[in-house]
């Protein structure tokens, strides 16, 4: 296997996580946490501020490698995971953003007409995305076989989403509108976006990350039909463009396509926690799974987050299951809190 | 049956949405939209102007009841519901809130402390309700049994988040960590807001609705075991105390539950449109399903909007259908769009 071949080289396919990725035996399931370097912990926060904003953090490596190296120490979690955001293709296409406050992402100018887009750049021209290559090398050389380094990108839809609306929404009225009335050209701006994405995560693979995990945050908004023809297929060139590494899917809110994410060339299926493990896991004899503790559960005392996580390991199959939050992190959550579902994970044994 | 002896008296038992409701044999199904008396009808925004804002039309019986009529006349569906807001009933038991336009409500004083419930009302005492039986008592009058008239109240999760939220939010962190920090607290609530629910579906009643629907909007951001415990014990009790008329019980994003839905005593679950009809119509042998085309469908052209919504019926089981979108009509959808859905499902025939 292919796969396996590279990692083993890199000193890390021993690792707990890699080998639930890989189908291996294991002793405990490896745990890590979606956003986890992020607002909630002090250490970023000083980071932040020096660097001034969000933007700044990914635009220097120094920087977006400090805080993707804090979980590790701080808390203890199983795997780094490079910090990013899932628009910075959306940039490297040619689409400028400002995060305000408050609100989230907003373009100075969304696509609202998909019959032409010849403004868009192929990101082999880009610098921005340099940058995170350049991340991961600092992290990779510092974690030296520690842990494994988790890179990412969106699914084609959920960047689709944000480029055509042009900022987050309820609805995402614009994209969608946009799906009915030009499917041609939908089509035509999801391809682009894939193949920017698979340039993106090749880049980082060479760079250093052992396995890439693929968002679709905006899945939950389609219909089952829709994601079927919008979402799925672009996720699926994806997959079966990147063999190097190991692949997680996470697709927010896609409970209804289980049946179809089962064909996915990935290893691993992440689920948000609305999805009860055991409703899940029948529908995946054999990928791992990833998940799913609500993160609102990390409001609880510790004792009540163990039980709870302890009830969630149960639910998961032996062996196939890397634990996490069924989302990101909330920014007002305590670390300790957080340390404590990670080492009732660790202490966890099968 | 009681609920027939009472609805045959009031002359509407035989109508098609009735009849459904009811599990009698039809030719068709019956067809109304979430949020059609609202903004994207013209004459809505004349009335809306005339009053000055959304609370003051709730307010205004004879406003309630012209916006509520509509869409009848406008677009011709099979029935008519109140116009009025879920959190009035958060306001008759004390808490004020505001309309604050690209934000939606905020409560002047949202609750933190569960442990301090004294400052609730019995809604008895309150007459803002009031308004809203009086212009159900004008709509009863007007539609002089032409259509079934739905009433409808907030589940009282949903309550919940807005009362102890505040406001919208993405997450319903403060509602959840409540849930987590407080849980005999939380239920204390629940079942507060739960009492004040049933006597104002009954004054509802009284005042001439014949059916009823629960929204539960926010079930979809609980975990199953979570809504297990904190949403669904109430609904049921809701539904359990209304024995007059037929109930519809609409959870959003609880697609997770369907198994458990099943147990309520009601005669109709409405369906978001990320739920397939053949995926839930197995989970729902003896219950009418309401639902599901995704609103955004309505920005496509009338052709599209055909097609989608013939493939909708023919998905559903016959006879046991009551069509509807997934959701509420977006303000920005054209009404002759909502029209084409609407004849598209009154030509149909089983």
């Amino acid at each position: 296997m292919e796969v396996e071949g590279k990692l083993l080289s890199m000193g890390i396919a021993d690792h707990v996580l890699m080998k639930v990725a890989l189908g291996k035996e294991v002793s405990r399931p490896p745990v890590w946490a979606m956003r986890q370097a992020g607002r909630y912990l002090p250490q970023y926060m000083a980071v932040r501020k020096q660097a001034g904003s969000f933007k700044e953090m990914i635009a220097h490596p120094e920087w977006a490698a400090e805080v993707t190296l804090q979980p590790i120490e701080l808390i203890g979690v199983d795997a780094a995971i490079i910090f990013s955001d899932i628009l910075v293709v959306a940039e490297a296409m040619g689409l400028n953003y400002k995060l305000v406050p408050n609100k989230g992402p907003v373009f100075d100018q969304p696509i609202r007409n998909l019959s032409d887009l010849s403004s868009l750049r192929s990101i082999s021209e880009s610098d921005n995305l340099v940058d995170t290559y350049d991340a991961i090398r600092i992290v990779s050389r510092e974690l030296h076989g520690k842990c494994p380094l988790i890179g990412f990108a969106g699914a084609p839809w959920t960047l689709f989403c944000y480029m055509t609306e042009g900022s987050g929404s309820k609805t995402f009225s614009h994209a969608k509108r946009l799906l009915y009335q030009n499917p041609a050209g939908s089509h035509q701006l999801l391809s682009a976006i894939t193949q920017a994405t698979i340039t993106y995560l090749k880049g980082q693979i060479e760079a250093g990350v052992n396995l890439i995990q693929v968002f679709d945050s905006w899945a939950g908004i389609l219909s089952p039909t829709d994601f079927e023809e919008f979402s799925l297929p672009y996720i699926h060139k994806i997959c079966s463009a990147i063999e190097e590494v190991p692949r997680i899917v996470f697709a927010k809110g896609a409970f209804y396509a289980l049946e179809q994410l089962n064909d996915l060339p990935c290893e691993v299926i992440g689920l948000d926690w609305q999805t009860h493990p055991s409703f899940a896991k029948r529908f995946f004899p054999h990928k791992a799974l990833q998940g799913n503790l609500d993160p609102n559960t990390l409001y609880a005392a510790p004792k009540e987050i163990k039980a709870r996580t302890l009830q969630m390991l149960d639910a998961f199959p032996k062996g196939k299951h890397i634990a996490n939050l069924g989302h990101g992190m909330y920014p007002d959550i305590h670390p300790d809190h957080l340390k404590a579902f990670v080492h009732t994970v660790q202490d966890y044994s099968y």
